[in-house]
């Protein structure tokens, strides 16, 4: 039923997820995958997408608190996970997630300050066991993000965010990396051909010994 | 700072609710409590009646999974908790609520079937202790107080559940209520009149009390 894979990338903004997605794929192609995926969090599905409108906009009168978007961020998750990424996956795709449940514990949990208990709590309620396969990490500093982001023009209600809030969802990122074999740390601050090498090489290394 | 009260209004679709409200608010007046808000439950912020759009419409082509239905429920609870129910309380306000938590307790772990210790914790994670002073549950047969809802138009996603679903959810209210001395049980099948006594004897008690 489970025959695909669930690969995940995860990053700040502008690490250069959009960037190592494409990386992922050619990579998968080239080991003869070609029955690929891709879906991005928060969002894609209709109702989603409608959710993932709300954190990202916010409204101009009233606050969402921070315990409203966690809870909004999981609504899309589940919503994603159950008529989108399971389904594939029991197709015997391969599905590559433009950010997953790490961008949760990373940034509402480390940069928003929700306790570990809680959030692992919330997430086992949501997700049950649904974990990625495997996840790159696109490590990068908070600043240099943000600097590339911005040259893509308006930022929304999360890239306004002060510098020391994306210092602690990096982190929380690192963190997590470090304590989870199925994610690897790429080095994001290289140029683009020796990022798109690093990808290629750790997602090889995977697709071997788990193939 | 919590000087106020919060009064909830609990029942299935149909069971006079709106109705009860007013019955509600004449009788804190003639008790000389003339400072009253009202909220409704879900909605009653801008962000809130976004998210009860999503649960109430649904969409056409994804159907709304009942977890994220459930966390959709309690995001716009704590937008309503956070943004308007407390800053009221702390002004010294009487809040009264048209539905407020025992609806999610009642539907979506009666009639959805979530489990109760899943359903206590997400409440405690989301909302802490706070928790009404006072809340009347209207009771009544589900097959009444749909045929009261038809005859207002269309019936929306949650009215278009089979009967069922709403004799579970009737079952949980029951129990809650029975269960907790700050529920008191209304005979919602008695006439407008009867009712609007019972609503008034059963108030003025609790007043007189709690005052
Ligand atoms: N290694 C790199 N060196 C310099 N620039 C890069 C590198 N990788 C990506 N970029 C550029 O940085 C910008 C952001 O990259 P990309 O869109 O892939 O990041 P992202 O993590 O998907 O961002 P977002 O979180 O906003 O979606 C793009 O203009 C991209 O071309
Ligand atoms: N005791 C009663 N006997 C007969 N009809 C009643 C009684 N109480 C209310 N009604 C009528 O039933 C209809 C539904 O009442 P009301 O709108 O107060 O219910 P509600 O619980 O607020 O419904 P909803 O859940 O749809 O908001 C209204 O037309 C109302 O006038
Ligand atoms: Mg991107
Ligand atoms: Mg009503």
């Amino acid at each position: 039923m489970n025959n695909g894979k669930f690969i995940v990338v995860e990053g700040l903004e502008g690490a250069g997820k959009t960037t190592a997605i494409q990386n992922v794929i050619q990579t998968l192609k080239a080991h003869g995958i070609s029955n690929v995926e891709t879906t991005r969090e928060p969002g894609g599905t209709p109702l989603a997408e409608q959710m993932r409108a709300l954190v990202k906009e916010g409204h101009p009168d009233e606050p969402l608190t921070d315990m409203a978007e966690l809870l909004l961020l999981y609504a899309a998750r589940i919503q994603l996970v159950d008529n989108v990424i399971k389904p594939a996956l029991s197709r015997g795709a391969f599905v590559v997630g433009d950010r997953h449940d790490m961008s949760s514990q990373a940034y509402q949990g480390g940069g928003r300050g929700f306790d570990k208990a809680l959030m692992a709590n919330l997430r086992d309620t949501v997700l049950g066991d649904f974990r990625p396969d495997f996840t790159l990490y696109m490590d990068l500093d908070p600043a240099i993000g943000l600097s590339r982001a911005k040259a893509r023009g308006e930022l929304d209600r999360i890239e306004k965010m002060q510098l020391d809030f994306f210092h602690r969802t990096r982190e929380r990122y690192l963190e997590l990396a470090n304590a989870d074999k199925s994610i690897v740390i790429i080095d994001a601050s290289q140029t683009i051909e020796q990022v798109s090498a690093d990808i290629k090489a750790a997602l090889e290394k995977w697709l071997n010994h788990a193939g």
